[in-house]
């Protein structure tokens, strides 16, 4: 069994890093807090006897070698980086326990056949720099990279130059490395563990997703002399939309989601009638025909509301992946381990996009879940107990040991 | 009669303090714009033989003495800040159509018995320190001066803090000076004068305002993993109290006008379903018992919405004032001069707000206005003519000089 308290007392001590205000993190990709993290990171697998390894999209591969070098290594991580208001635990919990299984091997003097490599996946959570998932989907061949990297943020600064700013690009390119399997181990994000008290989730599908970025044009006029009839409110065109991504989610349910996240309203002022509204819907489900179907209702839908107020719509495609179903060996190896090891456990499928469902595309992939309080994540209050932490890392073990061998 | 030309010339050079980015301007209030269109103000006074006053909310006053300085003074003006996507005329004509007629007096060599003061009221707009026409509210005793120095804009920082960084924070007590009668020249921001071809609006009425502020508070959470029966989206409920006060105000049309300009959602990430949205409703009618029935439909509306949807609310009034009646003396010099110059004139009720709103409740007040282009204002695209421009400087030239008596 792998080490409880040093895996807490780590999760701890990144959590130090870029605090949020509730209690949780905002250590955004890309930032001073996000160079931080990596340069903590570093040092404590270098402390464990790993080289680093980092690519040009700033991926960090921490490797403990095999005893045959020749044999292709077992990927495991996740990511360090957070949502603005974010927890302790989404994504950290994947690359610290990573961390863990090749603590324990040093602790138990074990040697593993395949090396094992501890990956840090940059900008998984999509929030600064959109789409999610970025740099293990270039990883997997499915961005360009100069399209990556020329990705902006809110403020207009781009992904290869602030990557660049912090220092963390590096020469390696980016998917070069050939895999022998790659593990995740992230917490559920989700209630479903916690209700039906089972220790651990095994990942056998994940959802799918779209982002739609819709961008409504009326015009600015002013609030109190424009007469209603002469208005064109981009705000309310708005509003209108966001009740119909309500209303399409909930005709699939319980087999998708539906909402949006980000909202922009130009120029944004007590007294303007607003004459731009940008803001992006996240549509998902495990289901392709029901996430086509939700985005072609959108389209038609957002398309008539704005005709019918003389408002102009756009809609562009910002992120987006097809339901995953997961590798049956990986899978089995999680799921005969947490058998082996006394934890209840589920199948299940994940709601939230993971970079193991980018590598799945190139390398046997799967993943594991353990509970968290109420199901809630993307949120500073996001909780996981100790014991939970543990028991995912101790599944996550023996898979990874078991497929490289000893 | 004016000098047309001039007033022209002076409004273009204006315009290109704080210009904005489609031939607009962005010269909001207490920012270096603001300090350096202020600058350029007092300069041009100075230059007319004028002495500049300076109170501690920044309101200017630039005096030219009367035959009788016992006299009280006839003041006269407007303000020079802008929208952040504003217009160069809002304001600023009624600013410098009050330095032209210091001007054309000065070229025709005419003294008045009664000083004439022109002024510039600082944060008439709103937009960073709400509410609007925030220093002549103090100047009227509306508002308490420390209270309006404690406001603070979107990034934290406070009026008065800022009032005394851009250097323009004087040493007058705000309200001391004494009025004979305050004109304010404007544009119409509305549709009427240039439908109708009329070269003049005689404002006898201000329609009132109430300004609401609307916290929503969910819970931020996965857009994936959450399952939809679970959420708490404040979005969402935003989106139902937008639809609300449309249906409100188009209930008492062509009486009442409604909406939001100032939305923000939280945390603004893709995939967080918004925790918190706070937005500012404007609701506005000539007739007091319609603001107050749609505000108290606004609050009874938003809560059960929001008690539907398991969100919290708070509402908060942070503007307002009440429907206006201007001096019918006022008024009538106004009509009169434009009789008296042959410009075809209709009276007219204002739809925004303005400083004469206020300082009508302290001294006998009344406004004048010119049409503007498809009554398009708060929006870079305000436009008006030389011609129009002229034709209100000359009617506000005409009341003026015999309200301040030769
Ligand atoms: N796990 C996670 O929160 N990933 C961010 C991408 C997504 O929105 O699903
Ligand atoms: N005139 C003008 O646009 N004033 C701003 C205050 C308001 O919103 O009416």
């Amino acid at each position: 069994k792998i080490n409880g308290d040093r895996l807490w007392d780590s999760l701890m001590e990144m959590a130090k890093i870029g605090p949020g205000v509730a209690g949780g993190n905002n250590r955004q990709t890309l930032t001073d807090e996000d160079a931080e993290g990596r340069a903590l990171f570093r040092k404590w697998c270098e402390d464990a006897g790993c080289e680093m390894g980092l690519d040009t999209m700033g991926n960090m591969f921490a490797r403990r070698e095999g005893t045959d070098p020749e044999a292709l290594p077992v990927y495991v991580g996740s990511h360090l980086d957070t949502q603005p208001t974010g927890g302790k635990y989404d994504g950290v919990l994947g690359v610290l326990g990573g961390l863990e299984i090749v603590r324990s091997l040093n602790d138990l003097g074990i040697r593993t056949k395949h090396p094992i490599v501890v990956t840090n996946w940059t900008n998984e959570e999509g929030t600064r720099y959109a789409p999610a998932m970025l740099s293990s989907g270039v990883f997997a061949g499915v961005h360009d990279e100069e399209w990556a990297k020329d990705r902006v943020d809110a403020k207009g600064l781009k992904f290869g130059d602030e990557l660049k700013r912090i220092g963390w690009e590096g020469e390696e390119p980016v998917g070069a490395r050939k895999m022998h399997a790659f593990f995740e181990l992230h917490i559920e994000q989700g209630p479903i563990l916690e209700a039906e008290g089972k220790d651990i989730g095994i990942v056998t599908h994940g959802q799918g997703l779209s982002w739609t970025q819709v961008t409504i044009t009326g015009k600015d006029a002013h609030t109190g002399s424009t007469p209603m009839p002469m208005r064109k409110n981009a705000g309310l065109g708005m509003a209108r939309v966001l009740e119909l991504v309500e209303e399409i989610a909930l005709s699939h349910a319980p087999h998708a989601v539906g909402a949006a996240g980000h909202i922009d309203i130009y120029p944004n002022s007590r007294n303007v009638i607003p004459g731009k509204a940008v803001f992006t819907v996240d549509f998902r489900s495990p289901d392709l025909s029901v996430i086509e179907d939700m985005v072609k209702r959108l389209h038609e839908g957002a398309r008539k509301i704005c005709d019918d107020m003389g408002l102009e719509v756009e809609l562009e495609k910002v992120g987006g992946f097809d339901p995953v179903e997961f590798d049956a060996g990986c899978v089995g190896a999680l799921r005969a381990a947490a058998e082996r090891l006394g934890y209840s456990h589920r199948d299940i499928i994940s709601g939230a996009g993971h970079d193991a469902c980018w590598i799945n595309q190139v390398a046997p992939t799967a993943m594991v879940m353990c509970p968290c309080v109420d199901g809630l994540s993307h949120n500073e209050a996001e909780e996981i107990s100790k014991d939970w932490a543990a028991a995912g890392t101790d599944v996550l073990f023996h898979a990874v040991l078991e497929t490289a061998e000893i």
